[in-house]
């Protein structure tokens, strides 16, 4: 019987930047001990490739093109159920520890008159969390002040542990020092191979281990969900010793780019790489700095991590709880001449996702890889189904994994998985002429062609048997012809099959079938021989 | 200054059946008149083809894929804002008098905590409209007892008008009386040539005029809009003395449908032509009997209409106020095998769309006939700009027709137009075999190729150049791929292009374009340098 359910985000971690997914460098035992206790998914997908979309469509177990939160801090509707409503009616709690990057919909509120600070306000403001720490993981200062209105809890906590000022997350945990003393700020990618100025069991991913040990602690013996939402290794690239110093250029892995793709003229492609974040890993020596940065703190989430499952397991607490490790979204670093994330070449919108099952019915699958196209919306409907609920077919969209997660290989399952992207806030939007509605991408994969939709532009195709570097876009290419009206007829499909119809479930419309006739609505009847009786 | 709108629905009123639509022998000459003075759009289309999917487009001005509401009796969320919300800011009060064909969505009021008694309950449950008389129309009774659980007024007048017993309205005036004064019920389709047993000035469409009438006396000089959604000339096929006597076999027009058709094997076809309401058609007379009663509705209306404007010209109410008149969609009657609505010939999907802007902007446009292809779903929009309003671009998909209504032929405009139709809970949908969410069929038409995606099956497509009836179905021809697959692109871009993200406005997210970067957030940055001062 699962009675809990632990729900780790990490922000930005590519799926490739793990030992279990081969990386050839970097270790993470605790992950991979996740890995070899329950299913690595092979061939797992985001269906947002930004922070804001792709956890919405987690927490609503919908694509953007139906929840709406197309880009970060762009709201959903208050319509919107999330993971926390749904669990909630089968006596599970969800406490959220972290990142969700979603801004309540206060005109939605406003115009319900909904105080937002009343408890249903703040429950709907709050993405359906209830309880625990939400923390987005980014609280720099600028020229025109602070970037978020309100401080973390981080904050006070640092200034506890003796870091003050007046943003000590910028100022410490952001933040390196230079040869002087100097404050070097960590936004600035130079000095990602520097330490961080606070000692790594104070920075954030300490931190939020911290908060969900004491959530584990108190919560005792009850049945929970708990949705753990580490903020890194997203930017800033800056780790605390020793994660800062455990990686060296020697441990990073060679460049995905091809001098035929830097001349692909495709222009979403051109303006994307013409980015501030994609030029910057042009520049000699980039990828050595920055990306030894990223891999400590993938390091570092991996110890933390091996720590929370380490105390649940000195708990006794292991044998009841599923237990799901994904991202959001990857990182380009580099690859395919970008930077950030946003288009869907793997590095980008191919994820990491295991999942443990504790009971009996998922031995046979332990350890296994499992290569179906599956996608981070299966995610809710796979918590619904683990506590004993049923996924209500006329909301969500993905598919529950537990058919995979027991080793039913005769499964019937989706050949296609679908991503978004929209760029409406993003400087590409100008570069690219389009309206603040217009600016959508969409991904369709097959498990060998990429195919992607660019609203008002030829579409982008890749075939990763031929070409898995995916440095090919053959989407203008007359010769592919049969294969991109193929995946577009899968994207019509798609399209029209999405819940939109979400204020009515299926048992509600099969109740009323017949109705109609026998309270005498007649349509095209001739006479009185064919009326019910 | 428009400081009035009235927009007058008719129920399943085809696009043909109004003589200033070409009608060889149904006179309407009150719409005609209203033709005259305004502008007759030739090639407008719905974008539901059910009662209640096309109003709750009307109302959105969002089309069925992005309101939810796909069927009748299926509501939308309580997020999707109306036409009655649109207009209140602009100091416009929306009247509703007639049928909706919405359902309240009782379970989102009450996970929000709205009782639907109060009054944000009422106006929500009431699609945003606040004041009047909603009356959908049906309310018979059957072996398991009433249609609707609550009586309309109008069966209080039938009442008070001396039409008595336990339902009037199916009694009177839906049945009509036989040889020996037995009563018939007015379903029976056997019955159209009878009349109904109340006279004309006690029928629905005369009362629903009453109703109109005293709204603008009781409003005065006030601002208004005025929906006066008539429920005629939508079955039961029973009109009054002497409409029901106006017209005969005569009149009727020849019957659009070929043998050819009728071995057309399309699945989807198949199932629709293979109904009740299709089947009816096929018997001897049945278009002969049933036709001259829907004329007779239809010229009952026109002479209701004409009171109604009478009424306004009378008051010297007609120079500031705009008129819209349309039809939610049409009836086969027969055609292509049909009955109903539903499927996408012109005889279901095309409507009458009259509008007349009293403005002097609108004079050179009057009386003249525009054959871009529209929408009901460009109402919306047109009202929101009739009253001095803008609307809003990440909400509304529809177009304002001011441009056109003003003579502005160089318009850009768009060159493809959309429908929609959900037959989840029509008995189709088990006849093929689909699941509650995948019984979708969609709509595009670029004014010669209407091309329908039909989930899960093979597409329609229809070359209104080389066959203006709709006879041959050239889907599954391997000689049209180009054109099928122009559609498609059409449709793909459509679907991509659809307005979801209603959370956040355009405006809101000019504000907010390079806000970041001055408030800490350095994406992709090297080294202090580019730091924004």
């Amino acid at each position: 019987m699962i009675k809990r359910i632990l729900f780790i985000m990490m922000d930005q971690l590519r799926w490739d930047y793990l030992s279990c997914y081969g990386h050839p460098s970097l270790q993470t035992p605790n992950i991979d001990a996740l890995a070899a206790r329950g299913v690595r998914f092979d061939r797992a997908y985001t269906q947002g490739t930004s922070c804001g979309n792709a956890r919405a469509s987690i927490y609503t177990g919908r694509h953007p093109r139906s929840h709406g939160a197309t880009w970060n801090d762009i709201p959903f509707e208050l319509n919107q159920l999330t993971l926390a409503d749904y669990l909630a009616p089968l006596g599970v709690q969800t406490t959220l520890l972290g990142k969700t990057h979603m801004r309540a919909d206060h005109d939605g509120l406003a115009r319900l008159g909904i105080d937002p600070d009343a408890e249903l306000g703040r429950h709907l403001a709050n993405t359906g969390f209830e309880h625990g720490e939400r923390d987005d993981g980014l609280h720099p200062s600028g020229p025109d002040g602070r970037y978020q209105a309100v401080e973390p809890r981080y904050n006070e906590y640092l200034r506890a542990k003796g870091f003050g000022g007046a943003n000590p997350w910028q100022e410490w945990a952001n933040s390196a020092e230079g040869e002087n003393g100097e404050i070097l700020n960590g936004f600035f990618m130079r000095h990602a191979g520097r330490p961080a100025r606070i000692p790594a069991e104070y920075s954030e991913s300490a931190y939020m281990t911290d908060r969900a040990i004491e959530f584990v602690d108190r919560a005792g013996d009850g049945a929970w969900c708990l949705h753990l939402s580490y903020i890194k290794p997203h930017w800033p690239y800056i780790a605390p010793a020793p994660y800062h110093d455990y990686y060296s250029a020697a441990d990073v892995v060679p460049v995905k780019r091809s001098l035929a793709q830097d001349r692909d003229d495709h222009p979403v492609y051109r303006a994307f790489a013409g980015m501030r974040w994609g030029q910057v890993w042009r520049r000699e020596g980039a990828r050595e700095t920055v990306i030894p940065a990223y891999m400590g703190l993938v390091r570092q989430l991996d110890d933390e991590i091996g720590r929370l499952i380490g105390h649940l397991r000195a708990r006794g607490l292991l044998d009841e709880t599923l237990i799901a490790i994904t991202a959001d979204h990857g990182d380009y670093l580099g690859d395919h001449w970008l930077g950030e994330k946003d288009l869907f070449h793997d590095a980008s919108a191919r994820v990491p996702l295991i999942v443990v099952d504790p009971r009996p019915q998922a031995d046979a699958s332990r350890g296994s890889v499992v290569d179906r196209l599956v996608g981070t919306i299966d995610l809710l409907p796979t918590f619904i189904e683990a506590v004993g609920g049923q996924a209500p077919a006329h909301r969500l969209e993905g598919a529950s994994l537990m058919p995979l997660l027991h080793g039913q290989q005769a499964v019937s399952w989706r050949d296609t998985i679908f991503s978004e992207c929209d760029y409406v806030r993003m400087p590409v939007r100008r570069l690219l002429e389009r309206g603040f509605g217009d600016a959508r991408l969409t991904m369709a994969f097959d498990g060998r062609f990429k195919f992607v939709h660019c609203l008002g532009f030829a579409p982008m195709l890749f075939d990763l048997h031929e070409d898995p570097d995916e440095f090919h876009d053959f989407g203008r290419d007359p010769g592919r012809r049969a294969v991109i009206d193929d995946m577009k007829d899968r994207m019509l499909d798609w399209a029209a099959g999405l819940r939109n119809r979400t204020a009515m479930t299926d048992e509600g419309l099969a109740a009323t079938v017949g109705r109609s006739a026998r309270r005498g609505i007649l349509i095209g009847t001739w006479d009185e021989s064919e009326a019910p009786s």
